[in-house]
């Protein structure tokens, strides 16, 4: 039952609540603003990470035991490219050299793909579909703390969907009638959370704030994400 | 001296040409026409073909050493993954199904992929050179006998370039000052033509024809290739 909480919190009766989801949401932007990076570190840092996400979705396509899901990862690979190139696309605009900025994100999250890599077909598809999940909502919400045309450009590229829906059709499709797989995918979705949340915190700025303040702001929006991570996968039907 | 026959041919002397070029390249599409099979089949076996390119680029994309490297691979998997969606909408639009259609060239082509995989980052990005120049060059000339508005779209997406320039680059900027590697790598370009052109014979069809005089339509069309395939390599500076 490690972290059973995430299970418990969704069961806890419903509070009444104050303020309309919309408003949470708009306060964690808020909160994240003060830790967004410079422009340069963020489009660095989003860019490799679409490299990154688009690796992870090519080798759980050359792992996928049909055709048809080989389209789907297809598709999805192709939208995550488009997200990387528009990226680089607004780091030349801005005369920086694209492998200089990226540079400095890549081993972290060539470490990252590594630990989620997986040890078959489903767990590589769940680590895909929790990731690119996870961190573009990251993402778009740090980004909220950029000015200018490049970064709204760069926030409204990451807010598009990448594909999620397809890739949780293909989980789907396997678990729906194998609730060992179903069980062991949990554990793995579980287990990715981790990972997937050290990425995040390694692209806030803490500007002149100590580390503690830093980690206030930051914690209400980890269990805005973390409810939504929750909510993906219980819509896998994957909540043991 | 294994294959050293390509090298003897293009250091000959000159002979008197008969035809110029352009016509030879024509006279040759005529033959593979007799070839073509239907378009049910051409369209999904390029169709697959592409997704193996795609997925020949993405490891290469994985295993690169620079930022760089893995930027331009990124551009070429882009435009195979292009080709092969490209495809697909082809399939989709003659209401074909498209997984069935590139089931029955999966098995041929997931075993070239493995033969070709390479031991490093050089020789992965050979065979990704190697192969998308040779295997996009055949299948324009068999997709000649294609009739109809489906048939020459997909030649025309499939003639585009895939961007070899870029990786013939890559290359270069290995082998310039490493002649070990250069000697190594085109030892490896002549090993990898075998399997590509099993590829390549594998796409006919052999009609009522007996195999011997489809062998003797394949040879001219194979023997220009091979030409081709060896300008790709001296433009490397890869023919020891």
């Amino acid at each position: 039952v490690v972290l059973s909480w995430f299970r418990r919190r969704r069961q806890a009766p419903d509070a009444p609540r104050l303020t309309p989801r919309s408003e949470q949401r708009a306060s964690a932007r808020v909160e994240l603003a003060e830790l967004t990076p410079s422009l340069e570190s963020y489009l660095g840092h989003a860019a490799y990470l679409q490299l990154t996400f688009f690796e992870m979705l090519a080798r759980s396509l050359t792992v996928a035991p049909t055709i048809a899901g080989k389209e789907v990862l297809s598709r999805v690979a192709s939208r995550t490219l488009e997200k990387h190139h528009g990226l680089v696309d607004e780091l030349r605009g801005l005369d920086l050299d694209v492998e200089a900025t990226m540079e400095p994100h890549a081993g972290d999250l060539d470490r990252f793909r590594q630990l989620v890599r997986g040890q078959d077909w489903y767990e590589a598809l769940i680590s895909c579909y929790v990731a690119v999940g996870f961190l573009d909502d990251f993402f778009v919400q740090l980004g909220s703390g950029l000015g200018g045309d490049a970064g709204r450009r760069a926030v409204q590229l990451l807010a598009a969907d990448s594909g999620a829906d397809e890739l949780a059709e293909l989980v789907r499709a396997g678990t729906s009638d194998n609730e060992r797989l179903a069980w062991r995918l949990a554990m793995w979705g579980r287990r990715l959370i981790g990972d997937t949340m050290l990425v995040a915190r390694g692209a806030v700025d803490l500007h002149d704030m100590t580390r503690r303040s830093a980690e206030e702001r930051i914690e209400p929006v980890f269990t805005e994400l973390i409810a939504a991570h929750t909510r993906r996968m219980d819509g896998l039907g994957l909540t043991p």
